[in-house]
């Protein structure tokens, strides 16, 4: 790791006209990391420009800086390096990722387990809970004076991708890394307001709709809560709305199984499906409805039928995975 | 504040029979740091008692200690020292208050704002998030080895106190003790497990109950929730499940003030209020109904009458303080 983070910082150090890009669909810890590599760079008199498909979504344009993303590329030719950020896989570089990777050298800085190493430097550490960190670690190297504006968007990167803290990933590193950003000042209760404390009155009128729809099965170890057309009707809520609802049948302490079943606009339901610990894996139960996962989060997709068909299929899976491991 | 230290240092160096004690109802700051605290005390070859009026409420029990908390009072001739932890006024002593302050010296350790001081020595430091915090530093001071489950024990009530590093109580400190913590071997996901997913259904039918009491005023700047002693019997929650539900209409990105009335089993109906940024002080609102608090965090008690009655009067005040602030 230590040869790959110096070459780094010495090619980082060399170059003049720096591209930093991430994944497509960037969540927190993308684009908090993206615009902090931006800000670092410029504090040392590189020229950059941050490149992503699509524009900031409204989740997260509250990082300083954000209107400073590009949706469409430059020409290429003038920039002498090129730095991916959090991304796992050259295909999450999306639709311009053959023209981006004929930049050279190109850098990838990633901290997902399985990243699929690309580019012609890489520096992967998947104990790390977010990229941010290792960003963080990069301006120190880089003997930069990390502004108040990239603290702040490396702490809500961080935040973001740790569940404020709560996720297994979460390190002392993590508390070492989050302790240096709030000494440049950066207000946490600030940051989880802007992450956590937006909610509109729909999108909490719909919660409390989900709730109620909820369904114990197998002395409650099944947790089941559902969203109609009906539900986002009434309440004005849109799908994206629904994104931690999955978090409240989970959070039941008997629970082993949570699943969510979505009736979306279009012509398809959707189901996420949630486990705690290694008793159960919810990725065989997707994989029998063509969809996949890891152990612990999966979902699939079926042609729209009716809901409660879907529902009794699905229970009927997932009783025979639970009842199969009591045994 | 060093003096002070220095002495607590001191004199618990010197006791050989310690009673540690918190606050009536104590939430997992209080129950964290008393917990800790007696480890800390009895690795030190202190005999320690325990003290708490109430028993352990299930949402506190995971912690490692918790089942040694007596709820009735030993002889108190044989304390040499009695420490009272996160405990903001005498009168959150409880019933045996007065028995309690007969035992000296009395060392007093808090976090509150607005401490009503007593006991013989008092260390208060409001700038702390949590008196875990404070108790992490006195382990520090008195050259103990911190055991796993005294860590546990704190790691666990610093994030209670902050809901996870979320309150505008969070600083610098408090990640730098938490990192601390996490070295000593406490997994941050398995602490957020058990505080955050560990919910009963009937917590959760409670939930549902009380979200759909939502009431909204001035341009849903005002957010109120009600639970009544009705919805209590109809879910078989019991009133310490409402504990963070506060955090819900607090959650709307419209609302300024956010208040929780609460019809409990006894003669009274206690109310929560929540404020976000400078602007209301909710404090305020609540000294107008005899209580107190913070800024952004404060309560009231008043006698049971009609519950209507008690939010328009509330809801009067809020007003007025928003449309004030307004102006």
């Amino acid at each position: 790791m230590e040869q790959k983070f110096d070459e780094i910082i010495k090619t980082l150090g060399r170059a003049q006209n720096v591209l930093v890009v991430t994944h497509v669909f960037p969540d927190g810890d993308a684009l908090g990391s993206l615009l902090a590599m931006g800000d670092i760079l410029e504090s040392l008199g590189k020229n950059v420009v941050l490149y992503s498909e699509e524009k900031v979504s409204h989740l997260y344009d509250f990082l300083p800086g954000s209107n400073k993303l590009v949706t469409t590329l430059p020409d290429l030719s003038v920039f002498d390096c090129a730095l991916a950020l959090d991304c796992g896989d050259k295909y999450r570089l999306g639709k311009e990722m053959d023209r981006l990777l004929e930049v050279h050298p190109f850098i990838m800085i990633d901290h997902h387990a399985g990243n699929k190493k690309f580019g012609d430097i890489s520096w992967v550490d998947p104990k790390r809970a977010s990229t941010a960190e290792m960003v963080f670690d990069l301006s120190v190297a880089l003997d930069t004076d990390l502004s108040y504006d990239a603290a702040y968007c490396l702490y809500a990167a961080i935040v973001s991708d740790t569940g404020s803290f709560k996720y297994s990933s979460t390190t002392a590193e993590t508390f070492r890394v989050a302790r240096e950003l709030i000494v440049k000042g950066v207000k946490p209760s600030e940051v989880a307001g802007k992450l956590f404390d937006n909610f509109t009155v729909s999108r909490l009128s719909l919660m409390n709709e989900v709730l109620a729809s909820l369904q114990l099965y197998e002395n409650n170890q099944i947790a089941l809560i559902t969203v109609t057309q009906e539900m986002f009707d009434k309440t004005g809520a849109s799908p994206g709305d629904t994104e931690t609802f999955i978090n409240y049948p989970r959070s039941l302490g008997t629970v082993k199984v949570a699943a969510f079943v979505k009736e979306n606009k279009g012509d398809e339901i959707s189901v996420s499906l949630r486990s705690k610990g290694k008793d159960c894996d919810v990725a065989q139960v997707a994989e029998k409805f063509g969809g996949g996962g890891h152990r612990n989060a999966a979902g699939f997709r079926v042609p729209k039928e009716d809901i409660n068909e879907v529902r009794n299929r699905l229970l009927k899976e997932v009783r025979a995975m639970i009842n199969a491991n009591s045994v």
